[in-house]
C-alpha cells in the first residue's frame, strides 16, 4: 500500500489588486503574502501517495500533530474569501507542523546532529522551519531568520498525514521522552516540542533568560504562553505571573505553574496587581505571548515605570501587525530593554526542550485538552476555530 | 580671600496647582519636578564664600565648564515663568556640571578609586551624578539609577564658579590628558569627559557596543551625538552615518569622523539613504541622541525592516517625554532590540573615556565652538539659548 | 542587662620570619596574611558588652549562625601553632558570619536597599563582606573585589554571639522566608543564604549560568557544592551530576537534587562516567566547589576533550593555592571557557537567593546535620573540625 | 587551455605504529592525524587540469595566496620523515588557503550570503574551513567546530594554483577592498582576510572584545598576532602592548599600531613592564597568539595577580599541545576568565574584517615582507621554513 490519508489545504490563486509578488513568489504556486493571494480555502482529507524521500530526508510515521493558530488562520477566510494567514504558503499543502513520529525510512545522507545516519524505529520530532544552513543569517547562527526558509505545513507538506518526509537536519530524536512517558504520552509531548521551543527561543535565546529567583510575567496563556509559564517555572523564577482573559486558559496557567493568574477583565489595573504581587518592584522579565500589544504594552510600560526594579527585559513573542505607542523615557529611566523574538530553530533550543521533557522538568502534555483522529481533521480545525481561547492544545492523531 | 565668583541660579518656589511633591521633595528647597515648581529663574554672577569641604570631599579650582542643554532648560522659562527643566533641582544653586579643574584641598577621607588620598595639584574631572554607593541599584552596579542621587549643578553647587567642592568618589584624575595636550586644551578636554561618557554609557554599556567593521547611525549631532560619532569611529565602526538638520553641526559631525552626514531636510528618505550607504543592509547600531523620537524612530524602524541585516541594536540616549508608535513585528522579524540609556557613571566609563582622550583616540575639543569668561556666564547662557543647534559646545572658563 | 554571650577567637600576634606586612596591615591588630601571623588560637565563650551601633548600622539578635570551613581554619593551627586560615583577620574577634536574626535596634541612617530605614522586629540576614561602595571595583559593580573590604567574623565581630552590629548596606530582609517556614526553620534557612550565595555568584554571575535543559556537574558536595546542586536543579538543569568522595555528603547531594552522584574512589574514570550519563556529550557547566583542582581539573579537561559538546563553561569556586597543569588546546578545540569566582555580594545575589528560599524553589535547611548551643560553640568547632566531610552544615543557635 | 600550474604536496601514506585511524580517516587518502601518517612530503609545482566546479561552487582565478605556518608544517618533516602538521590532511593536495582572486565560473546553485548567484568578475576571498552547515555545531552557530569539516589546502585542493574551485558558502566578495586599493594591493589585502579573521574570532567572538579605552596585550607578533594588534588598535584600545622576541616582528608590531613592544629577552620581567606601562593596573585583555603557553601564561598570570584590575580576559589563539601550570586562585581573586579560540568562520567575522579593510581602518598589507611567483612556490616554502620569525607574511602570486 503506497498511499496514505492526509489533510490537504486547497485554495485558489486569486491575488487581490494590492498584491505585488515578492522576488521569491512563484506564480500560481507559492507566495510570501498568503492573505493577499489565496482564496476559498478548503481542507480535504484525502488519500495521496506516501511521500518519496530525498537522500537527505527521513520518512516519519506521524504519531501526533498539534493544531497551531497558524493552521486555523490558513483555514479561516475573510469576508472576501481570502485566508487570514499573511505569510509564506504554497497550496495545495498538507497542513500540520507540530508533530512527532517514528522514523520508517532513512535517506542515504540523512544524518543526525552528530553526523550519524538516522535509524529506522527512532522516535523523533522536527523543527517546522527548514532553514538552508548556508545563507548569511544561517551561517551567522540565526537560522530563525534564514532567507531561504521553507516551512513544513505551509510551503511543503506537513504532518496532518500518516507519513511525512522531512530533511534530516531539522529532525531531533526524542527517545528519552518516549522512554520516560511511554508511547502515548511520549509522542504527545514530542508534538509539543515545537511550540515549547518558540517560547524557549523568546525567553532564553532572545531575552537572554533571567536569574533564578526572578519575577516573570507572561501575557497570554495560549500554548506559547503556557510553555513560557512552564519554562519560567522550570528555570527558577521565584514567581510567575500570568495575565489571561479566558477562563479555560487561566486554569491551564495555574496547572503549568503560574503562581498568580491575573484576569484583566476583573481588575482595575494589571500593572497595579503585578506591583502588589512583586512588593512594588515589578518583574525582571515580561513575556508578551498574547499578540495583543495595544493592551499588553501599556501595562508593561506602566509596571516598569512604577516599579522599583531597573534592568527589566521585555520579550515580544506574540505576533500582531500593529503600531503601539511606546515611551522611550521609560526604558531610559528604568534601564529597560525590548527584544523581538521569532522562531524556534538553532541555539540548541530543540535539544534543550527535549532534555527538559525527558527529565520531567516540564510536562507540556497537561495543556492538551482535545484529541481528534486524522480522518476528522477538518472537524478538528473547525472546532479549534470556533473555540478559540476556550481550549488548550488540540491534537490530531493518525 | 575667602570668596569667589560664581554663577548662581535663583528661582521662586511657587508650585503649579498640579504639583504633588515626591516623597523626597523638601518644601521650599528641593524638588524632583523642577518645571512644576520653580518660577522666574534668574542667573546672577556674584561673589560667595569658597565652599568648605567635608572629610570625603576635595576642593577643585575650576578650569573649564561646559554649558549643557539642561543648564539652558533651567535658565529658560515658559510663558508662565516656570523653568523648562523637569527634574531634580534645588535653588539657589551654582549651575555647571561638565567641568575640569585642579585639586586645591583634600578632605581627610577623600580617597581615589584605588583607596589612596587625592593630592593637591592633581588635574581632575568629575561625574555629575553623586550616587550613594549603598542603595540597591548602586550595590548591583547601576549607579546611574541611584535612588539617593544628588546632582552637581542641579541639587548641589556646580562649577560655573572659581571653586567647587566634590565628593571624592565621583572625582577622576586626568593628568595624562593634561600632559598630552597641555593645560589649555587638556582642561577643555577634561570638561568634555562627562558628556562623552553619556554617549559611551549608551553605546557600550547599555547597547553592549558593536563589533569592529560595523555600520553605526547616530541621530543628532549635538555634543552627545558628536561624542557618539567620535566613539563609534574610535571603536572601529567601518561606517558612521550621522543624521542632523543643523548645518553647523553637520560640519562638526564630519570633523568628528562621520563618513556620511544626512540632512533629513534635504532628502526624501533618511531610511533610503542609510540603506544605500550600507549596500541595502542597514546598520548594526542606531544611536538616538537627538531626543526627537517621533521623527527618528520611524526612520530607524523603516531601515531595520527594509535592510537585510538582523540583530540590529537601537540605543535611546536622547530624552523626550513623548509616546511614539512602534511595531514589535519589526523587532521580531529582524531580531532587533531596543535599549534605554541614562547617565554616565559606573562601569568603568569615566576612566575609559579619559584613556581614550589621553591616548589621542578621540579629540572632543574639536566640538568647542565658543568660550566665555565666568563673569559673562549669564551672557553665555543667553547666547547658547538663542543659538541652539547652530553651535557646538560652549565653555565657561573662570 | 548590657552584656551578652559570645564566642571570641583569641590568638597571639607573633609573625613568622617570612611575614611581610601588607600596606593595610595594622601592627598587633589586623593582617591580610592570617596564617603567617596569628599563633595559638583559642576560642573563648565569654560575656562581653552588647555592641554599640553606629548611625549606619543595625543591631541584630542572632537566631542561627553556621560554621564555615574558614571558621575551622581559624580555629585550627599547624604544628608551630599558627592558624591555618591565610587571609584577612583581626583578633580577638567574635567568629561567625553565616547568620540570621531579628533587628532590635536601628541607627539613624540605617537604610535598606530602597532607602527606607530598617525597622525593629524585621527578620534579616547579612553579607559577610562589608564592601565600601566607593572604591573602583565597588563603583564598577564588583563589590566582591572591594579593595577596602572588611569581613564579618574575620576582621570585625561576627555572629557566634547573642547580638551583632552590622552596617545596614549588607543587611537583607528575610521576612518572606520566616513567614513561609516559621521561626525555627525560617531563621535556619536565613543563616544559609550566605553560603548559598557563594554558589549562586559562581554559577550565575561569574559563569553566566546555563540554559534550562543543560547538564551540570558539581565537584564537591560540601555546603557550597550542595547549594550549587540545589541551585542548578532549581535553574532547570536537566541533569545534575555530583562528584563527591564522602558518603555522608553523597547522600546529601542526592537529597538536594543530584540526579547522579559519582564517588571517584569507586570508579575507574570520573570523566567516563560523566560521558556515559550525558550520552557522550559532556556537560554544559562544570562547577568546582571542592577546592581540589589537582584532582578535579584533569577530570574536567578529559570530559571536555572527549565529549561532543562545545562551549562548556568551567566555574572555579573552591579555593586551593596550587598550580595545576592545564592544556589550552582543549579549551580551543572545544570552545570552552574558565571563570574564577569569589564572594557573594552585589549583582542582586542575596535577594535572588532569598526569593528562591521564600518561594520554596530551594530548601537549604536539608543540609543542616548538627546544631549546637552558643555556649557550646567551642565544642561545636571542635566537632566540625574532627568530622570534616562526614557532616553537612553545623549551626550555632544562641 | 584546460590545465594550470599548481603547487601540490605529495607524501607517502605510511602510518607510525602508534597511529589509530579516527572514524573519519580514509585509508591511503585522508587522516585527521597527519603527523602520524604522512611521510616524505614533497612539493611539486606541476601542471594539472583546471578544477571542474560542482553546482554549488565557483571557480576562482587566484591573485594572491599567503603562506601559513601550517603550510610550512606540512612541508617540513621530522627525523623519520613524517610531516610536522598534526591534523586533517589528504594528499596529494594543492596547498594554500589564505587567498583572494576573481570569479571566473559560477555553478548553477552558487549563491552568495544573500541568496543571489555569484557573478563572474567579482573579486573574492574565502574561508579555509568548509563547514557543513548542518551538524549540531553548525546549526548552533559554531561553524568553527563543524564535525564534518573539510579544509581548503589541507583536505581539498587549495590556492597555490592558478585556479581553485570553492563552495560558494565560504566565498566572500571583496569588491570594496579592490576598489579602495586597486588590483595589486587590494588582492593582497584580500589574501590576508583569513588570518586576520583568526585574530578577530579570538578577540571579538570568543573573548567578547574589550571596551574602547582598554589596555590590550598581544603575545606573539606573527601574522595572527599582528592582526590582533591592528584589530585591537582599530577597536579603540587605548594602549596595545606587544610581546615578541624576533626583531623583524617587533618592527612590524610597531607598524601595525602597538604602542609598546616588549622584547622578553631584553628585560627582567615582562609582567613588571606591562604593569609599569599600565600604571599598575594590568591589561583588560591578554591575547595569546604565540603558541608558547609555557612562557606566556606565567607572565599573564603574574600580571593579573599583581595588577589592580579585575575582570581581565585571556584569549588563547596560539596553538601548542602542552600542559602549563595554572593557578585558579588568580582567576578567582582577580575575577578573570580564560577563553580558547579556534577558527575564523561564522559570526559575521569575514564581512567585518572585509569592512575594516575596505574602510581603511586596518591595512594588513603592511605585514607582507616577501612575494614569490607560483612557479617558485617550493622555493618560497623553503625560504619561509628557514626564516621563521624573521619575516612577516610571504605571498605566492600566480
Amino acid at each position: 500500500m503506497d498511499d496514505m490519508l492526509a489533510a490537504v489545504l486547497y485554495a485558489k490563486w486569486d491575488p487581490k489588486p494590492e498584491y505585488k509578488p515578492t522576488p521569491k513568489d512563484i506564480e500560481g504556486k507559492l507566495t510570501y503574502l498568503g492573505g493577499l493571494v489565496w482564496r476559498y480555502p478548503e481542507l480535504r482529507v484525502e488519500r495521496r501517495p506516501i511521500p518519496k524521500i530525498k537522500e537527505d530526508e527521513v520518512l516519519i510515521k506521524v504519531k501526533a500533530c498539534g493544531i497551531c493558530g497558524s493552521d486555523i488562520h490558513m483555514y479561516e477566510s475573510d469576508k472576501d474569501g481570502y485566508i487570514l494567514y499573511p505569510g509564506l504558503t504554497a497550496f495545495p499543502c498538507v497542513l500540520g507542523h507540530e508533530f512527532s513520529g517514528e522514523i520508517v525510512k532513512v535517506g542515504e545522507k540523512a544524518y543526525n546532529q552528530w553526523g550519524e545516519k538516522f535509524e529506522v524505529g527512532t522516535p523523533v520530532t522536527a523543527e517546522e522551519m527548514v532553514w538552508c544552513g548556508y545563507c548569511r543569517h544561517c551561517r551567522d547562527g540565526y537560522p530563525n531568520h534564514c532567507i531561504n526558509l521553507q516551512e513544513i505545513g505551509f510551503s511543503r507538506d506537513g504532518a496532518f498525514a500518516e507519513y511525512i518526509a522531512v530533511p534530516a537536519r531539522v529532525v531531533w530524536e526524542i527517545t528519552e521522552i518516549v522512554e520516560r512517558y511511554g508511547e502515548k504520552k511520549g509522542y504527545e509531548a514530542g508534538a509539543l516540542v515545537e511550540p515549547t521551543s518558540v517560547a524557549y527561543n523568546g525567553i532564553f535565546e532572545r531575552g537572554g533568560g533571567f536569574r533564578p529567583g526572578a519575577y516573570v510575567v507572561v501575557f497570554g496563556a495560549g500554548p506559547i504562553g503556557l510553555a513560557g509559564i512552564a519554562l519560567s517555572k522550570a528555570a527558577g523564577a521565584a514567581k510567575v505571573i500570568a495575565v489571561e482573559i479566558a477562563e479555560a486558559r487561566q486554569k491551564l496557567a495555574k496547572e503549568m505553574g503560574a503562581d498568580v493568574v491575573i484576569d484583566p477583565t476583573k481588575i482595575d489595573s494589571v500593572s497595579g496587581k503585578i506591583l502588589e504581587v512583586t512588593h512594588g518592584e515589578g518583574a525582571d522579565m515580561y513575556v508578551e505571548a498574547a499578540g495583543a500589544f495595544p493592551k499588553t504594552w501599556p501595562a508593561i510600560e506602566e509596571t516598569i515605570w512604577n516599579g522599583e526594579k531597573v534592568n527589566a527585559k521585555v520579550v515580544a513573542i506574540g505576533r500582531a501587525v500593529t503600531h503601539v505607542p511606546l515611551q522611550f523615557e521609560v526604558l531610559q529611566v528604568r534601564r529597560a530593554q525590548v527584544f523581538g523574538a521569532q522562531g524556534h530553530s538553532g541555539h540548541g533550543i530543540f535539544p534543550s526542550v527535549i532534555n527538559l521533557m525527558a527529565s520531567g522538568k516540564i510536562d507540556m502534555t497537561k495543556i492538551v485538552t482535545h484529541r481528534f483522529k486524522l480522518e476528522d481533521a477538518a472537524e478538528a480545525l473547525k472546532f479549534a476555530s470556533k473555540q478559540k481561547s476556550n481550549i488548550g492544545k488540540v491534537l490530531i492523531k493518525p
